[in-house]
C-alpha cells in the first residue's frame, strides 16, 4: 500500500510539556486519513494535524455514524515501539462498523497507516512506565446528504495524543438504578460514538453527588452489573474474581480479557458470570468484599475505593495484596517489555 | 438579536430540478450557524451552505454529542410562509440536548435564525400541496478533546433541503425480535444521532427480507410495540386508533402528537396505551386489524401494507374511509392554510 506522506515543517513537540499532560488535549505532528469512496478504501495519506473540512450534511452529525478504538504506543528502555494486542482493536473497530452499517477498514489501511504514523511519531512516545502515545483510529461517515440511511462515503483516520499515567483520583461510583447505558439487541458492545454522549448526563449528575463515575446495569431489571462508563469492572470477593460476561450491552475490553487471562496464568479464582447488586452489598456488609476495579486502555486499572446503592454507601478498605496493583504491575510490565509476554500480546513496530 | 449576513454571489436554485428532488440531497443557498463558546452562545451568522472545518478530534467524531430537529416550512396560494408547530421542535431539540448534556439552544438564537434564514430562502419553498423546505436544526460537540466527557464548544446550525411529496412505494415492516433501538432509562425519546446509525444495521438485514423498515419493541420482551425506525405508530383495531404512550424510549413525535389531537376533535376513538405484538395478530387474523401507519415529519403519514412477525406475515386490504389518508389531508390543510387551524399550529414566518 501506497501512502503519501506530507510533512509538517517544523515539529511542535518542543512546545508541549510532557510532565503536565491534559489527557487527550494534545495531539502529535501528524495524522493518517484514508477516504471510502465507490466501494473502497482510498488515497491513505499522512499529513499535518490539522482541522478538515466536512459538509454540513455530513451523516456523522445527523445519524451518528462513528466508531472508534483506544489504543497506546509504549517505549522501552532501547527505544524499541510496541503496542498491546492491537489486532484486538482491528477486530473490534471492523465489529463496531458492522454494527453500525459502516464499511470494515481494510487490514493494510489500520496496520500500515499505524506503522508508518508511529515511525514518524517515535518522538512523540516517551519512555518511562506510565508514559505512551494514545493511538485514536476512528471510522465516520462524511457523505453529505440528510436521508435516514447508511451513508456511501467515510473516513477512517488515526490522531495521536501523548499521555502520561493517568491518575483520576480517589473514584467513587453510583451503581445505576434508573438511567441505562444500553440495551439488550442494542449497539453496547460496539464502541460507537453514541454510547458516550448517552452517559454524560447522567454521569453529571453522579458528580453532583460527589461520585465520578457510574455503573451500568441492565436495563429491565437494574440487578445485574454490568459496565462502568469507560471501563469493564471487577469484583473481589474474599480472594476470588469476578466480572461479568460479555454480552450485547457490554465492550469486549482488551484489558479485561488480558486480566482474565492473567488470572488464570497465576491461580488467581476467576469467574466469568453474572454478578447481582445484592450480592455485592451482602459481600460488602460482612466485609468480603475486597476490592472493586475498572479496565480500560486509558487507565489500565482504576481502583474503586466505594460504592452508592440506593440508600446505602460502602467504602472499601485498602488491600495489602491487592489484585488491582498486581494485574496493573503485570500488564505494564508486559506492555513495557520489562517481563516475559508469553502469549504474545507486545507487537513490536 | 444582531445576525451577521454574508449572501452567495450566485444563487443555484436554477440548475435545481424541483420535480426530481431525492430526499435530503439538495441544500439552499444559505445556512445559519451560531457557536458555544465560554459558556454562552455567540457569533449568530448566515453564510453560503458551504463544507466548514472541524479538528478532527471534535467530540462529535468521537462521543456522539449530536442532536437534531426535523421541520418543514409550506407556502400558501399567497406566497405566505408557515411553519408547523416550531415550538414543539424548539422543545424538543433541548429535552434532546439536555439528555446528551449539551448546553440548551437559546430561543432567540432558534428562532431568530431560523426566520432569518426562511426570509433569504423563501424562493427555495415552492407552492403546492407535499412541496415544502426541509428545515434541519442540529447541534454538534466541536470542541477538539478526545477526553471521555462532555465538550465545551458546540455549533447550532440550520440547513434547508426542498422537498417534495415524499412517497417511497409501499411499505411492509418487520417487527423486531432481537435488536432494540433503545433502553428504558436510555436515550431513545432524544432525537440523538447516535440513536439512527443504530438501526441502519437490523433495518439493512430487513431490507434483505424484503420489508422496508422495522418496528421496534421494548428491549425486554419485544412484546410491546413502539414505533417505526424513523416514524412513530399507530393500528386501527376495527375503528379505533391505538398507538402506545411515550416513554423514555419513544421519540415525542409532534405529528403523532397532533394526530392524537386531530382524532379527538374529529371524534375518533382513540387510545394511548400499550400495544401487544398478540393483540395485533390476533386481530389481523379475524380481519379487525384496518389498518397500520406511521407518522412523522418527512413523510407525515406512511401507511403501512404488511407485517411480518416470527413465521407469520400480514397484509391490510385497503381500506376505502382510510384513516392515514383523513389525518394526511387534515394535516396538510393546515400546514398549507387550506383550513382552520382551531390550535394555533400553523405559525406565519
Amino acid at each position: 500500500m501506497d501512502i503519501d506522506i506530507q510533512l509538517i515543517e517544523q515539529s511542535k513537540i518542543d512546545s508541549v510539556d510532557f510532565n503536565n499532560l491534559n489527557f487527550g488535549r494534545t495531539f502529535s505532528d501528524h495524522m493518517f486519513t484514508c477516504d471510502f469512496k465507490n466501494g473502497e478504501w482510498t488515497n491513505p495519506r499522512i499529513t499535518p494535524y490539522a482541522p478538515f473540512t466536512l459538509e454540513p450534511s455530513a451523516r456523522v452529525f445527523h445519524y451518528g455514524q462513528a466508531v472508534f478504538e483506544g489504543m497506546k504506543a509504549y517505549k522501552d528502555d532501547n527505544d524499541d515501539i510496541f503496542l498491546f494486542r492491537p489486532d484486538e482493536n482491528f477486530d473490534r473497530i471492523n465489529k463496531s462498523a458492522e454494527r453500525l452499517a459502516m464499511p470494515p477498514v481494510a487490514e493494510d489501511v489500520f496496520f500500515e497507516g499505524l506503522k508508518k504514523l508511529l515511525h514518524l511519531e517515535k518522538k512523540w512516545i516517551k519512555k518511562g512506565l506510565g508514559n505512551s502515545l494514545y493511538l485514536r483510529p476512528f471510522i465516520i461517515a462524511t457523505e453529505g446528504a440528510i436521508a435516514a440511511s447508511p451513508a456511501e462515503e467515510y473516513k477512517f483516520m488515526i490522531i495521536c495524543s501523548p499521555a502520561q499515567s493517568y491518575y483520576g483520583g480517589d473514584v467513587r461510583v453510583i451503581i445505576a438504578e434508573k438511567y441505562s447505558r444500553s440495551a439488550d439487541g442494542g449497539v453496547g458492545y460496539a464502541k460507537a460514538a453514541g454510547n458516550y454522549a448517552a452517559q454524560f448526563y447522567p454521569t453529571s449528575l453522579a458528580h453532583k453527588e460527589g461520585y465520578q463515575q457510574i455503573i451500568w446495569t441492565d436495563a429491565s431489571t437494574h440487578e445485574y452489573l454490568e459496565e462502568a462508563g469507560t471501563m469493564n469492572i471487577f469484583f473481589r470477593i474474599g480472594d476470588k474474581l469476578i466480572t461479568a460476561p460479555n454480552n450485547d450491552r457490554i465492550l469486549d475490553g482488551v484489558t479485561r480479557k488480558s486480566i482474565i487471562q492473567l488470572a488464570k496464568d497465576n491461580n488467581i479464582d476467576i469467574e466469568v458470570r453474572r454478578v447481582t447488586v445484592s450480592e455485592i452489598k451482602d459481600a460488602a456488609r460482612v466485609g468480603e468484599l475486597k476490592e472493586i476495579f475498572g479496565s480500560g486502555t486509558a487507565a489500565v486499572i482504576n481502583p474503586i475505593k466505594g460504592f452508592k446503592h440506593d440508600k446505602d454507601s460502602f467504602e472499601l478498605a485498602d488491600q495489602e495484596n491487592s489484585y488491582a496493583r498486581f494485574f496493573k504491575e503485570k500488564l505494564l510490565n508486559i506492555q513495557y517489555n520489562k517481563s516475559e509476554d508469553k502469549h504474545g500480546w507486545r507487537v513490536k513496530i
